[in-house]
């Protein structure tokens, strides 16, 4: 007898027959498009995965599996194990997000991207027999006998950490392993639980972005950042690396402290999620080229001084226990793919997951930072570049600059030609300083209003503007002493002036030199990625006041945040996105722009403001 | 214009272009059966491995590649490069044996077994530029460049302990990396040298013997063996169980010095053939089971008490380096895969060595020593078991036993009813004990000559037998002290034929019932193999009249020596042999003697001696 069952949030209605499980009757419909339940035990009633709820209808009443895996309040509440419960008449079947498998969208500020997962690890749930002089076999080779069965003829390894780490002796019972490759990198004893977990992480100079995602369905289960441990050994890279090259001793603690505090990020992920990082089973790591030498320890000498070429660029699979990483037992890291010196694999995972590489047309991307790395698209050729903007939009190197958190200034408009200013902070605090943001708007609105000349200079003329008796350089007075609760006059100086000339500069002229390579203007890029945590905030008109993004209309432009962030987790999460991120190192062109003769000249000409 | 080739010792001749390499020229014709020219570079004149001798006719005289590579010496011998040098007339050529790939017999005592080289690591050779600004490549990126174009499309990394090793900045030259299934696992600035080497290993109680193996020609280049280190913690595998099981620390130092004893015959094997164990570029380990939990530190506690299981049987891959072994940085260590737990891969090895998985009709094999395996082959279909035969034919537990070595006696007849006795011992030197073939050829003859009884009591009324009066046992006097040089008697007592008698009923009993599992009798066997070194010099007379052996003729026996390190040497250099030492291992039915009810009659049983 069939009768009518619903799946919902799915939306799908199917006939099924009466005495089939609920498993098998979703496995007949649900296709990739809307997504399956998982069963990872195989239907087995092993691993208490496949979750479903009973919102009406009549099943079978539960047996003892489901009272073990799932529990009284969840029995109370409806829930079901998709393979145990059997069909006794319609019913309405509620299939919670994680039991659903297939796409699932994996969001990025500005972008939804969907990835279909596809990781490089599989967990299967294996049913042990005791061990006894009756049965004499080992958990490894009840192990062993399950694999064969269920690939059958591929050789199978054992990573060399889990073989002393499971018992030999079997218990009546289930054991989790999971398989990466031809390999078994973790097996551990557990009724049900999450799923494959997996670890990616954003590697920059100054912030570490962690993110802890479950692998089989894809969604992100925690975010969280610190700042790069290896910052008291310098802010920029180059000091870093010279710090390496002082010694052995000093490159063993630089690569220890980045190593202790990529682990801490993990363990305060694992802590907000409540699992354990001996769960997380993989990693992928998107840092700039020099942060994944720091972090391998590869020789630097070469990368820090001419002709500042990585040793690796390949994509790197290393064992997690060899990065310090508390992950599961035999799990692996893998270090995205880079380009070059100054183009790493930040710049590629941001290509990734902005789909730069597939986009149709011509497609301008940026990654701003210290450094800016630059991409242009054209119908999937790329070419890229990488060019020195410095720190000033991260609030370094300026007078009163500082990163844009709480108190920081963050917008600026003037009013009545310079007279007034309106400004706003971050959180609405009292006014403590000015983040890139503010400092970008700042100089626009200067440059708008005349205060600031089309080479830099800053009208002494003005009300607000004065010269400073100790630094002896004009300043423009942004919020005096005392405002809205300002503890000092928050100032933008002549000097600040000059080194967000010499950032624009640099952005400005590497997009140039791009354009020219391939033989296009301006005004025929078709669409604009801006990148990074100041290229989300800043306000677009003035970053093409004064000409540090290209002066085209705003609705070509989309700013995404941490792309390269979402690029990693999308390798983490796809095979298939992994191979994605190899082939565009591959294929991508680098241009050195130091190589390029109309470099020293398009950067100087770029240092002017644009004619308005 | 074409021209006669000849190649020797290969014996082959052909037309061919003047102009062409002689490389070429040898590609055309040379097949997989009589084997090739080797040119791991391809034949660029780099590596300087292709090396041929000109016997008679004209080449193109010796470029400066030859003169670098080969050495004036060589070149005045008339070798050249075979890729250099380019036919101008007809010529004869000798292709060296280290030259020469393809089929090459591996020669083990009593079975000459071809095996086509096949190995698990690949030596290249990649050019390299000089890294700099105008050419901003570092050694691994172009190693990556060149990995692309050999084999576009895979992913190939590297071994993590490689990255830091190499030389980020290039020279002008070329690097040797070595391969294995994706990794390159060495690197190494070298001019020609060895193609990639192997270390196989028969991993015994007692004896481990070590094979250096050149893996493309697959030659045996130097053999040799030491004492298994382990030995000071006991002589038999329950003994050493039992330290290990003493506690953490004791089981850290039983695999340390099997560890150090594994690398000390490494260097030693190395040291004669005068290459770096660093060019070593994989390994095969085939001991029993015991052996390799030692080796590899699993838990044992279930091996050495009931249900004596395995941790794990399935072929293990290990990093060399953390088996302590001074290989190849990346190199990988293989553990032949095991059945039981007294039965181990070293008999898995002996089976692929002697081929009695393919032998057609009935076969029977064993691989005699302190635990000798046995194993039955009915067309395919195999049949093992272990017994416990115990360390009498080692000399062990025998009043006046000793190993096989100088002073032994090794062979014994009796004439003139026993009253006189014909002996040898090894080395021709004076009689110093006696060793288990010698034992064996005693016991036969005082049975033939009945001064032991069909139960294994001494004639006390022989005139050489005596009562001694220290130990109360009756013994056959074989040698008087002062005859020939011996300065004791050297005696066979009462208790040596009665370990001698549980010895036989081990092994005869475990063939019987192996024969009762398979339906067959004695008279059914076609082929018997007899591996291990007693089992080699053994007198096949004496041990079918104790009944150790079936009574079956004597063209049905083949003495094969140390087929468990033949076994290892095939799955060393050919994936196709380890790959049929899986099929072996995955397909044997084991049959646990205890388990039998019928097995302690037939064991009683068997204790007597065979009817005349």
């Amino acid at each position: 007898m069939n009768v009518l069952v619903e799946f919902e949030p799915v939306g799908r209605r199917l006939e099924a027959a009466v005495g089939q499980t609920v498993l098998a009757a979703a496995q007949g419909i649900l296709d990739t498009e809307s997504g399956g339940v998982i069963a990872p035990c195989g239907g087995k009633g092993l691993c208490g995965r496949c979750k479903i709820r009973l919102e009406e209808g009549e099943l079978s009443p539960p047996n003892e599996n489901e009272i073990k895996l799932l529990g009284k309040d969840d029995i109370d509440r409806g829930y079901r194990l998709a393979c145990q419960a059997i069909l006794l008449g319609p019913a309405k079947i509620e299939i919670p997000r994680e039991t659903l498998t297939g796409r699932q969208n994996l969001q990025v500020d500005g972008m939804a991207i969907t990835v279909t997962p596809d990781p490089a690890v599989k967990r299967y749930t294996v049913p042990l027999k005791t061990t006894s002089v009756a049965y004499p076999y080992s958990t490894l080779q009840q192990v062993q006998l399950f694999l064969k069965n269920i690939c059958p003829g591929t050789g199978l390894g054992i990573d060399s950490g889990l073989l002393s780490k499971v018992d030999a002796m079997a218990e009546e019972g289930s054991l989790n392993i999971t398989i990466r490759g031809a390999e078994v990198i973790n097996a551990f004893k557990a009724p049900g639980g999450s799923g494959p977990l997996g670890y990616a992480v954003d590697l920059g100079t100054t912030k570490i972005a962690g993110f802890l995602v479950d692998l089989e369905t894809g969604s992100t289960l925690e975010a969280d950042g610190i700042l790069n441990p290896q910052i008291i050994y310098g802010e920029d890279v180059i000091s870093r690396l010279v710090y390496a090259l002082e010694g052995e001793e000093q490159y063993d603690r630089i690569t220890r402290v980045l190593r202790e505090g990529l682990d801490s990020l993990l363990q305060t992920l694992c802590q907000k999620a409540g699992v354990s990082p001996e769960y997380v089973e993989e990693a992928v790591i998107a840092g700039n080229t020099a942060m994944h030498h720091l972090l391998l320890k590869l020789p630097v000498r070469q990368l820090a001084t001419a002709p500042y070429v990585p040793a690796a660029t390949l994509p790197l699979e290393i064992k997690s226990r060899e990065l310090g990483l508390s992950m599961a037992t035999g799990s692996v890291s893998l270090l995205m793919p880079g380009i070059a010196g100054f183009v790493g694999g930040d710049h590629v995972a941001m290509i990734l997951s902005s789909r730069i590489h597939e986009a149709p047309g011509v497609t301008l991307g940026l990654d701003i930072g210290t450094n800016t790395e630059i991409v242009l698209a054209v119908n999937g050729e790329l070419l890229c570049c990488s060019c020195a903007s410095g720190p000033a939009f991260e609030g370094a190197h300026i007078q009163q600059g500082m990163r844009a958190v709480e108190g920081a200034v963050s917008k600026v408009k003037l009013i009545d030609r310079g007279r007034r200013v309106h400004y706003e902070t971050i959180g609405h605090k009292p006014p403590m300083g000015i983040c890139g943001s503010g400092i970008l708007d700042a100089t626009a609105e200067l440059y708008r209003e005349g205060i600031v000349s089309y080479n830099g200079r800053l009208d002494k003329g003005h009300p607000r503007v004065r010269l400073n008796p100790g630094r002896k350089v004009s300043e423009f007075i942004l919020v005096p002493s005392g405002e809205d609760g300002a503890g000092q006059d928050i100032v933008i100086t002549q000097k600040d002036i000059s080194e967000i000339q010499l950032a624009k500069a640099a952005m400005a002229a590497g997009t140039k030199i791009l354009l020219k390579e391939a033989g296009l203007k301006e005004e025929n890029i078709e669409r604009v990625i801006v990148a990074g945590s100041f290229g989300t905030h800043l306000l677009l008109d003035s970053a093409k006041a004064i000409g540090m993004l290209p002066a085209i209309p705003d609705e070509r432009f989309q700013q995404v945040g941490n792309a390269a962030g979402s690029g990693a987790r999308m390798a983490l999460i796809s095979l298939s996105a992994r191979k994605k991120a190899e082939e565009i190192a591959g294929k991508i062109k680098y241009i050195e722009l130091a190589a390029m003769p109309e470099f020293g000249d398009t950067y100087i000409n770029e240092m002017s403001f644009p004619h308005i």
